[in-house]
């Protein structure tokens, strides 16, 4: 069986993403990042979802991208917006899908791994320029070119182009219970998702949207 | 002026990079990396050589890159071996550069780096693969698409074609001290080479050279 590492965040998106590579038939490592978000909750909900999953091995790996700095979601000083932003988001984290495929793209040819998949997708956060389809084929050809000639990774992100309630809808399909899910950017300090934020916002949403659109 | 995020790894190839940078008429931002490597006194060099070179700043990053293994350079359980390898040595760090780049292009995107300069030489590691023209070349590609669209983040490698020898004559020409460098992969308890290791062996052999062809 072909092997996979699957991104997992904790969120919606790449949950779904882990479950359709594994109806792709691959046997699946899960890794998760502690980064330094402030959502803490995100890296127990990752670990929850890749063991309900059935992944064949899951990795927290720890990479403090509070070093840098620069984004709201990983520098307390900088203030989580509670409205729509024009360009590209402050809690955009500079390097953060590029980090974290490298990182993958090394975990991938240590296992002998066939393909990376990640959750990646252009509808919701177009502002995100590391979550475009160029960026990924530009990067799945520099780790071709980076890494042993035996190693051939693919970067897959099936969630691309798919709508957010698309989304939803393939997590009913897929059977994944969005509750073990998490998406706030900022969540209370007791857990409950802050409703303010952008990623709350498009979660609710879709929910809503996919309800009605059910009926 | 322009600036550059220069990788230093405490050897002495990546001290002459940083030079040829500044040469170049960059103002340098050195990055050194540790990520559970044996020899723990390249943080220490790195941080040495970045202030005797006049860096405008320093960063130690932490990203251990022992928690994904496969190399002897980062896993104890793997020795360093004293004999040359055929093909990609065990010494080889799976998406260490690739890494170490993705992290240097965050930090150049949040300071407003023009470039990226890496010490990278493929005559003497050939076989290692995330230290060739055409790897680097993909990377700045993948870096292009995947940060902001104001971001323009050139990488640079000027020792790629250098022979060691030369390497070393441009250290003299640059006036670098390279008692301030160290570079063996596996150093004595007391931080002495072990002059058994490729990288021991390779600058040995180039300062040798160096030496005779002055005369």
């Amino acid at each position: 069986m072909k092997k996979a590492v699957v991104l997992l965040s904790g969120g919606i998106d790449s949950a779904v993403c882990a479950a359709i590579a594994i109806e792709k038939g691959y046997k699946i490592y899960t890794i998760a990042f502690d980064y330094g978000q402030r959502n803490r909750l995100e890296m127990d909900a990752a670990a929850g979802l890749s063991e309900v999953l059935g992944a064949t091995r899951h990795k927290a790996f720890r990479v403090d991208l509070s070093q840098l700095g620069g984004s709201a979601i990983t520098d307390k000083s900088i203030k989580v917006p509670e409205k729509e932003e024009k360009g590209v988001p402050v809690t955009y984290v500079p390097g953060r899908n590029l980090i974290f495929l490298s990182v993958a793209a090394a975990w991938g040819e240590i296992i002998g791994a066939k393909a990376i998949f990640i959750g990646a997708n252009v509808r919701d956060y177009s502002g995100y320029p590391d979550c475009r389809g160029d960026f990924l084929e530009a990067f799945e050809k520099a780790v071709a070119l980076g890494t042993k000639k035996e190693t051939k990774i693919a970067v897959k992100a099936p969630l691309l182009l798919m709508t957010k309630t698309k989304i939803i809808k393939e997590s009913r399909r897929l059977g994944i219970d969005l509750e073990l899910t998490t998406s706030c950017y900022d969540p209370l300090e007791d857990g409950v998702p802050c409703e303010k934020c952008a990623s709350c916002r498009i979660r609710e949403k879709a929910l809503k949207k996919a309800l009605i659109t059910d009926e």
